[in-house]
């Protein structure tokens, strides 16, 4: 038994919009006294290196919204209702950059924002890349920008690539691939 | 001008807590059509390296309520309102860790997830560290961890270390302590 652990007295749905879920939950703390934890409930999410048979990485530009910028990312999305990681990193894989592929390894989970939410991200390699066809959602626009893993890296390193998920993601290609 | 670019049509503000500030924004999409971005305007957030006069890497185990799980962790919170990311970082030190620092140099500026938040995470790696004492918040419960570097990236690349801010740090104290 965690000595750290806080426990959920009652728990609240604050909102439930067409993206976000967001809690509001009482608990008691190590100390017995209490306290609240807002947060938003998430389905999880899975994120894709795809290495593209040029040999380079399939990165992507996108506006993001809320950082009111374009971001250079790693393909990646949330899981639907019933789907799991790996399939929902190759339906992203298609439908974003328009690949299937025949090679698909488990390279890292990581919590992106632990302070307020319960997402998990899975990312994977994709190799053996096969073309097919883009499935965008209507409101999703991206600009595919293949860049070889040691420019990418550079991109980590001098702060143009500052999107978490892609951070990690390179340093995990980098370290596999390199070998 | 960016052929991405979301506009922002109109902002409501969907629900301010004690911590989170949700809003609910409609947008013109690139081709023209309307979409809504929910999103959680997020003060940004300061996160630290710190080197103990041990040489070691001053870890902490922290209790997350919304993973629900504990987290291994660099220390790290969120700017108060007129404060920089520096004065942030070097208050979070001694918070929760009780120490100050003399050296304290940026790393690197990351967005945690930028799918539905606009924070800005500015990590910094402190040495020349000098004991002074903790000042937790009364919610706020943690153990401090001194890691060596070494332990510590075999941690993220077993995948004890989860968190983004920590993954990251550690891989700039890699680079820049082990040249």
């Amino acid at each position: 038994m965690s000595i750290l652990k806080e426990t959920k007295l009652s728990s609240k749905n604050i909102y439930k919009g067409n993206f976000l879920d967001v809690r509001k939950d009482e608990v008691k703390l190590p100390d017995g006294n209490k306290s609240t934890r807002e947060w938003i409930n998430h389905p999880g999410a899975a994120c894709i290196v795809p290495i593209l048979p040029t040999g380079k990485v399939a990165l992507i530009r996108q506006f993001r919204y809320p950082v009111n910028r374009e971001m250079i990312e790693l393909p990646a999305g949330k899981l639907d209702l019933g789907e799991n990681p790996e399939e929902c990193a190759l339906r992203e894989l298609e439908e974003e950059i328009g690949y299937s592929a025949k090679n698909l390894s488990f390279l890292a989970l990581i919590h992106p924002a632990i302070g307020f939410t319960n997402e998990k991200m899975h990312i994977y390699l994709a190799r053996d890349l096969i073309k097919t066809k883009t499935h965008l959602d209507t409101d999703e626009f991206l600009i595919l920008e293949p860049t070889s893993l040691k420019n990418a890296m550079q991109m980590v390193w001098n702060g143009t690539i500052t999107d978490v998920k892609t951070i990690i993601g390179l340093h995990w290609a980098n370290r596999i691939l390199s070998k």
